[in-house]
């Protein structure tokens, strides 16, 4: 059974709860402390040598690190994943302007507040708002005429994108002046076997 | 013909460029100065409405941004990217990682470099230092145990990891204590249809 080294809080490692559970596929849950630095032991870095989560243990000693590349295998030959070239390229091209564009202002805000660090951290969090507020412009405009972001289906670069972004008002992002993001979210939330990032 | 939108000295654009040459494929190529704010301008925004290069259009009017997505189009099917499922995974694995741990202190601390704003931005710089050698720990460890870094081939996950470690020296960082990674770029260097950065 596969096996997944998450810190639950995490977005990150939500992704892989939602699309396993949409997948029917069962799966072990192991909590890492991220707080008390349990991914940077050297039992874990034999897991993931750059010590961060979630992990998917897919056999034993078979390891798997990167939220969206665990996605990536999960669902490829799946409904999840399109099978058109273009299209799963699409997917891939959302899932990277997410870790680069979207992840490390949207959930790392989330994460400063949710650990009681807003006030250390205000100066780093005022310089998020920008470009957290970009990347949330770049999803409405795609969201407007688009229902999901690849191949006009939910697909993994919509759980990609939706595990920070539901959450988004946790690290001082307003969606108010996203309308089709907060569609898009209901729709998601709407969807079979959902589950929250708290189940 | 594939028409690259590239900002030439970027190694997110290089990485499509030594792509496509290895691949044997002819492209156009089309200067973006990103400097001039020339990949924000409304006629851009069309082609990634995220504003960034390299966007690759692959036929009139189909464009896709994000370059390691570029690449996973471009070499799905090829030699560049394995079949096991597993090792493909693996690929996309480090491409994120590249993106997320590296690319954001290594190729950023190159940039601000070579435009003249390494003084402005020396506090900044300085704190880039730590997870940019982190990064560059992570893939020491992986290339003393192996050629790769997915399937024991090149692939784009080489390509990707490649374009701004090979220059790291560019943005302050000194690959002494890293031999395996310089035996690495020694390995690429020397690959068929290789080319350089500023080829």
């Amino acid at each position: 059974m596969f096996k997944l080294y998450e810190y639950s809080p995490s977005g990150n490692c939500y992704k892989i709860r939602l699309l396993l559970t949409q997948l029917n596929i069962p799966f072990d849950r192991t909590e890492i402390n991220i707080l008390q630095k349990e991914s940077r032991t050297p039992e874990f870095l034999v897991k993931n040598p750059n010590g961060r989560i979630p992990v998917l243990e897919i056999a034993a000693g078979k390891f798997l690190f990167e939220s969206n590349a665990i996605m990536f295998y999960l669902s490829e030959e799946t409904e999840f994943f399109p099978s058109d070239k273009f299209e799963r390229a699409q997917v891939m091209q959302w899932l990277f302007f997410e870790q680069y564009s979207h992840e490390p202002f949207i959930a790392t805000s989330r994460f400063w507040h949710m650990t009681g660090k807003a006030e250390e951290y205000q100066e780093a969090l005022q310089q998020k708002q920008a470009p957290g507020y970009a990347a949330l412009g770049v999803m409405e405009g795609h969201l407007k005429q688009n229902k999901f972001f690849a191949g006009d289906r939910y697909s993994i670069a919509d759980i990609g994108l939706f595990a920070y972004t539901h959450v988004a008002g946790e690290g001082g992002f307003d969606l108010t002046g996203f309308p089709a993001i907060k569609t898009w979210i209901e729709r998601i939330k709407n969807l079979p076997r959902y589950i929250s990032i708290t189940d």
